[in-house]
């Protein structure tokens, strides 16, 4: 724990002032059909009553403070002003009111504000992080008498990614330029003092997200300190018997969730194994090996005699948000795949692979007897469903050479492509990687245009927790004012980009 | 201005820790019926939800700042917290909402917030000053793993009258202390650094309320700095013209306002007068006779060559808030009154009084003979109504002698009592003074019971800005939510028990 607050980064601060009025559009090309067109208006030049309303648009996703002066014309102010603030990542977050939401996360993440203030003139500071582009200010009430006057809005935007470090990469292609500059700002705008999972929500550090994040850090700010801060942070929580929380909290003081994910757990050896492969650093292997040792050993008890994963609802596979497919074929790969890095760490650490060569073998073999199926050339899944989960992941673990792999990844592509029920950007990560890795770059291109590229067309400045082509304006919780449309696991064309492209 | 910044008081802060948590009870006793029964629950052991709300009942009045204790119990706190928090004078506010107030009176007088925290445990600190005696509590939300534990809540009371000054008056009848305990107490809630209205609405100086806050002090906490401070604010803030408006701002500078009422402006020369009656200050008399001068030339313009005063729509009398009455007898009577008042300042100052006193005998003559009922033994007014206020005014401004003074305001009782269409304290005020000063000691403390011992009634602990016993649930602006119930204009029992009874 002390190593890992040593690695606390500062936060870098950097003042927004550039700001458009704008109002809201319907347009058919952007999410929900909400557009936005600039208003030819001077800020100051509205003097506003009751019901009246502003919209402020950054002109780019920010995470930080707002504040903005504020001072009445008309009459002495009679009584105090109320107003309502609203913060938005997305124009489309407008037409929803929070009074309708009615999901089950919970309404406390609605990035809106009632204030009172009884004094004008005042510069107006919040003292609450938002993230947000747009900014929309509603006068609940002045009084018939005086009305408000707004001027002089900034941002206070932080992060702890430090924009001098980063040499961005360029691209003749257009379009992948856009999704690598988004997702960059995707990856700056989620890096605090941990990296968490989305700024607007839930703010914190998800394992799954920490391994997605390290890796696009390494191909861009290279902050390696970020990254052993939070597997430290990891490190030090674990249960009694050494299990590790799918995330954590940091203030006001660090502690575990109470919530455990299968493949968050054995991901602390995958983001470990690319750890040290990005930096050599002896006393944090030491430090973290027998906790990511742990991770495997709890992992393996959950696989029988034949080879067979077997996982218990206490203790469920993540892979994807969707639960409309069957995990268990995933789940296996995953494994297998993490097995096969730790064996690279425990050669490292000389410990004897013996048992873990044999879990490892046994876990290859159910795969390939019991899950694979010649005639069609896929996976198949415990429960007899071919899905493109269990081919992506099957494919990543290499458990067959490169050129069936490709097979296999060619025969996903004919059969079930395209995507179907996928609902984020995590799982699209793996498949547009497993097309990279079977040598399928165009494909990988062209699913990457199509996914994180379709949302630059919706008007991403940053991407988003979750997206379905099929349907944009889906939204997990029921309503765009609780998702979270700058999201860390959906940075990953950063590195995908750096590494195969 | 000097002068009166000068005279600044401290505010004296008092704790306040006891409360009980209540629920809200059908009461037809209680104003709206609306009652509250104690809950015999610790607030610490209640673990809240979503949608929960909790009461704290602070047993009586109170103006000042709100904190409060919170942490979370279950899974840790993943969601920030979201309160709704609502501070009522009187529990039937809690029976209202402040999405259904649709008044003209500015929403932003509610006194509710919607508070977001992002970490607990905190203690939440209300930066913004409430006058409440109950403080309601909602859960707007948590999320499903963690709920919300609230402990030691504490008010800090401010006022600038000091108890320890304060030589409180003891009354055999029951009723009578009761009505003069909460009179000092409405007082006490208005002191702060000017004689505000009203401690929840409208939080300013008001002359019309000064002048009889002025008198309660003088009967009880003798603070006569904060009416000096007062009244040089009035004095050094006048039109071009030598006007002085109804009420002042004080923050963040001292500004006048823009409201102007004919009574208001003239009562500064009967608030000077008191003033000096009270306390011997050449000085103040010196910097003020001349501005109290002006109030009286300027009013002056409006009476014609017949005595009669003849009032314009941009200079309004008051009298009353209802406007179901001719106020033109009542507003010749004040003028009357006030110009007696003022001769008596003229004549320490040795001002030639020639012209005022031939003033005074027009309107007095003006009166006699044209609005003087000797047949009904009654004023009536320039429209031919009988109305208590013209009465009662010209009671006060002792057009007749004392004798036939008694006559009228017997005649009053006989013939207009029970009063009717009266909607403030403030005149009723007048009426029970006119009682007393005429002779009718009795009659005035029946008016006196029936009228203030009823809001005690129905659970006031400090008088209403606005109470019509035919109408209990009456609300000037619609809605108990924006009415204020400590209003200092209600207070003058105090003075009336010191001087009469």
């Amino acid at each position: 724990m002390e190593k890992s607050a040593r690695c606390i980064p500062p936060l870098h601060h950097e003042e927004i002032h550039d700001f458009d009025v704008v109002e809201l559009t319907k347009d058919d090309k952007k999410l929900e059909g909400v557009g936005i067109e600039i208003k030819k208006v001077e800020l100051s030049a509205l003097t506003m009553r009751k019901g009246d309303r502003v919209i402020l648009d950054f002109q780019d996703h920010h995470v930080g403070y707002f504040s903005i002066n504020i001072h009445s014309v008309g009459s002495p102010m009679d009584a105090p002003l109320t107003l309502q603030v609203r913060f938005a990542e997305v124009a489309a977050e407008f037409a929803y009111t929070s009074s309708e939401y009615d999901g089950w996360l919970s309404k406390s993440w609605i990035q809106e504000e009632m204030i009172h203030l009884d004094v004008l003139p005042c510069r107006l500071e919040f003292p609450r992080r938002y993230a947000f582009r747009y900014v929309e200010i509603t006068v609940i009430d002045t009084s018939p008498k005086w009305q408000a006057v707004f001027s002089e809005p900034k941002i206070i935007a932080v992060s702890s990614a430090d924009d001098t470090k980063l040499q961005k990469r360029s691209f003749d292609d257009w379009m992948l330029q856009k999704i690598y500059d988004a997702g960059i700002k995707t990856l700056k705008d989620c890096m605090m003092d941990v990296f968490e999972d989305g700024p607007k929500r839930d703010r914190r550090l998800w394992l799954g997200d920490l391994r997605l994040q390290a890796q696009a850090n390494y191909a861009s700010f290279r902050q390696n300190d970020l990254v052993k801060r939070c597997l430290y942070l990891f490190g030090a929580m674990t249960t009694i018997d050494g299990k590790i929380s799918a995330n954590v909290f940091t203030s006001p003081a660090p502690v575990p969730d109470d919530t455990f994910l299968f493949d968050y757990s054995l991901f602390f050896i995958d983001t470990l194994y690319d750890y040290l492969n990005e930096e050599n650093n002896p006393e944090l292997f030491d430090d973290l090996f027998d906790i990511a040792r742990n991770q495997m050993d709890l992992a393996l008890r959950y696989v029988d005699e034949g080879g067979k994963l077997k996982l218990t609802e206490g203790y469920p596979v993540f892979v994807d948000w969707s639960n409309e497919f069957d995990k268990s074929t995933a789940a296996q790969a995953i494994m297998i795949y993490t097995i096969k890095r730790f064996l690279v760490l425990a050669e490292k650490k000389e410990i004897d692979p013996i048992f873990y060569e044999r879990m490892l073998e046994k876990m290859e073999r159910y795969a390939i007897d019991k899950l694979w199926d010649e005639q069609k050339g896929l996976f198949r899944t415990n429960e007899n469903e071919y899905n493109i989960a269990s081919q992506v992941w099957m494919v990543l673990a290499d458990v067959f050479p490169m050129k069936k792999s490709r097979e296999i990844m060619e025969k996903t592509v004919e059969l079930l492509f395209p995507v179907r029920n996928i609902a984020t950007p995590y799982m699209y990560s793996h498949i547009v990687e497993a097309l990279f890795h079977a040598g399928m770059k165009e494909e990988a291109i062209k699913l990457m245009k199509s996914y994180w590229g379709r949302m630059i067309e919706l008007g991403a400045d940053t991407f988003w927790e979750a997206f379905d082509p099929d349907h944009p304006s889906y939204s997990l919780y029921g309503s765009p004012i609780i998702s979270s449309y700058c999201h860390a696991w959906s940075c990953t064309p950063v590195y995908l980009l750096e590494k195969y492209v």
